[in-house]
């Protein structure tokens, strides 16, 4: 039984496959556009976009990319990786803002829990199941 | 300049990273312990971890690993990962659970608009930046 980070990091946790899902999220759905944009030598590409298909990540329709609900699940997964390299990647102003459409008000995402809505950094959190086992107890991880 | 998601990925966009740095944040910080826990090979163990040194994420601190600011920053990440696996990638029970210490009430994170409070997925937005450019403007896209 593996975690599901291992699990999903096996289907995305790879630079060419993350930036394929962030371009797919933003619309982009052809091979030829794919590769203008992100560089992607055409082999690795190929390769790429079939493993996201054959993992139900995106679906071929017409000759085009396009996201299925599995592929545009993973907008949280894209978003909070951007904000964590806008915050302690790079050293310049973040080039990519997400503003809500229509008023431009730029949009801060933050995790909370669903129920209270208190951020998770607020809360006194800890994961339990066979993956804290054989681990110290602890009364507060981050995880 | 490149985005965010580009150099975060370039970092840790990679399967061993991700468990590395989800094991780091419940509490793990012996190699010995990482390698039993991973089933790392030990040479790739120690590429990876120096790696995540050389990032600033880890610090090794008296022979341990220890997340740094900017490390345990990962943790939306690592948590939007593993609650798309929840979802989307297995079939049986997921087999973590995230819950408020103490009272052992389960969490359920969700990325919400800071500000307001309302969850990303009722919001209509859209990126701006030179990531759009070329692209074909719309008053919505996932990202």
């Amino acid at each position: 039984m593996e975690c599901s980070v291992a699990k999903s990091a096996d289907l995305v946790g790879d630079p060419w496959s993350l930036v394929i899902v962030r371009d797919a999220l933003l619309g982009v759905t052809r091979f030829e556009d794919f590769h203008r944009r992100l560089g992607t030598p055409r082999a690795t590409l190929t390769q790429r976009l079939r493993s996201l298909v054959d993992s139900g990540i995106l679906e071929k329709v017409d000759g085009e990319y396009r996201l299925t609900p599995k592929g545009r699940a993973l907008r949280p997964v894209i978003i909070t990786l951007m904000r964590w390299g806008d915050a302690w990647v790079r050293d310049d102003e973040p080039p990519t803002r997400i503003v809500e459409s229509g008023t431009g008000r730029p949009i801060d995402p933050v995790l909370v829990d669903r129920e209270t809505g208190t951020p998770l950094d607020d809360l006194r959190v800890r994961a339990e199941g066979p993956i804290v086992e054989g681990l110290p107890r602890r009364d507060r991880t981050p995880l």
